[in-house]
């Protein structure tokens, strides 16, 4: 195995990279702008240029690249086929291919973000000392990735680990981005809080600090009232940690993780978080998988870097 | 890879065993009696002196044996240790092996019943044309396995693929096998869907075929009469099929499969059972698994020895 490799990790708004050798250890990491004008047609072009500065800068050959590993915002398939990125403007074609043509024919690997950024935590982060872990990503959305034996789990259509997307709420009336009603995303994510926590207002006359907040009330401000003792945010936890910790005892049922690795911003709540999520997936698993164990995340925004540099090296 | 192996499915009353040629072609299958006395030390004896048996009958020499797998009913690892097996009389050990030890040395693996009958399924079964299959066997229990790239998933204690303890109803008073309340299986086994339309007839007055068959009723009296078009037994099929579908499209989250195999006593109810799934699938999965093939189970009864010889072929 040769000594460095690039991780690199594409959003909407930003492209992040990191410097890595192929040991883990990260050397450097910088960000580009994601230029999505004209169908995101200069984003490879972008990562290139700045590889290829970067390279000259630090004086490191190309021979001594062991890869590069990229995590896109949407859909991938096992041979590095995006399906589409709809905030980069991209249709389907294969990215690992292109960008290894664009740079030097250099071993290229891709996955989706959410997987990838499983892949980091797995690797240097929340859940290195396992080698089956779930991660769940409670940001804006929720999100997830699995990750069995050190490697991703894809899925057919590039699908698997969409854990915000299982159904947990048969009388939801409202839509979840992704079409459906009841989604877990609907509850768990950091809009979702808010969502229950202004419906427990509304459903309610018991007082509670929440209501001083009143619309601007976030996901944050949610679990802080809990923290200091305010019946109404406790309840709106609870209510949270529900969902998603029967989510967590029916993935358990299907995989059976080592270990539930829990990120995003949402996840900055820490050990209060976790112990609302934990007694309901113990109380709701099969036997078999009640020990797993749950951890917060600890790469935080890096972890998509971290995950693209393992896709070439693990 | 030699010309032959075995493949041998481990009940509590029975043992199943076929010879098979290494292509999947069965050449002979038979049973054992299994003897449990003196918690089942005879088990692995009986099946060496069987199998040692047919050697001599085909004239068959060791050295054409590829290997031997088999099916436990029991949690096993992927080293071949089993956890425990209630129904066998047995504790902790590792199969594979210990019977490698006892049959010549030969290469042994060892799986979990339900996971071993879905590789079955997946390899010359209902899942033949695909990679990544889940197998939903619907008997006195929901039994469930996994199978990805052509290999089974066990999980980290072997209990990957246990479909049957997804909590689904948070509502349940009466308790599940294992102990928890809400399981799948307390709506889509056999027993369950029985439990169900005596709460359907409890529950009210309107008139239904199934009151003239009362205590007695069986699942299979349940699809007849929704077939026949009996309103209540429609009702009780379309909340089976309700629970079992949404269940299916929580697991097509985690893990995206390319189909869905139902097996089991139950899924002799056919294509009406399939169709009474298939559109509360559609309805609540994530988009991408949408297309996932749901399809009847092919070997019954020997999907189990498939998948065992499978264990050492594939």
């Amino acid at each position: 195995m040769e000594k460095y490799c690039f991780g690199i990790d594409v959003g909407g708004t930003t492209v992040k990279i990191g410097l890595f050798e192929t040991d883990g250890s990260i050397l450097e990491k910088w960000e580009i702008p994601t230029v999505t004008d004209d169908f995101g047609k200069n984003i490879l072009n972008d990562i290139c240029d700045t590889l290829d500065a970067k390279l000259i800068e630090k004086n490191i050959g190309l021979d001594e690249i062991e890869g590069l590993g990229i995590g896109l915002p949407g859909p991938v398939l096992d041979d590095g086929t995006v399906l589409q990125c709809v905030n980069l403007g991209w249709g389907t074609f294969n990215v690992s291919e292109k960008l290894s043509e664009m740079f030097h024919g250099i071993k290229v690997k891709a996955g989706n973000d959410a997987n990838v950024a499983a892949l980091g935590e797995a690797w240097k982060g929340g859940g290195k000392e396992y080698d089956d872990i779930v991660m769940i990503t409670l940001g804006t959305g929720v999100g997830g990735g699995v990750v069995i034996n050190g490697k991703i789990l894809t899925g057919y259509n590039g699908g698997a680990g969409e854990i915000g997307h299982m159904h947990v709420e048969d009388e939801e009336k409202e839509q979840c981005n992704c079409g459906r009603r009841g989604c877990l995303e609907q509850y768990a994510s950091a809009t979702g809080i808010v969502r229950l926590a202004k419906r427990y207002m509304a459903s309610t006359d018991v007082p509670t600090k929440m209501r001083e907040i009143g619309d601007a009330i976030t996901a944050k401000d949610v679990f802080d009232l809990a923290k200091e003792g305010d019946t109404g945010a406790i309840q709106v936890v609870n209510k949270m940690g529900n969902y998603l910790g029967k989510s967590m005892s029916s993935v358990a049922a299907v995989i059976n993780p080592q270990a539930f690795i829990i990120g995003g911003g949402v996840s900055k709540a820490g050990q209060y978080l976790i112990d609302a999520i934990k007694d309901v997936y113990r109380e709701t698993c099969f036997s078999a998988c009640g020990d797993a164990a749950v951890h917060l995340a600890e790469l935080g925004n890096d972890a998509g870097i971290y995950g693209a540099a393992a896709l070439v090296v693990k």
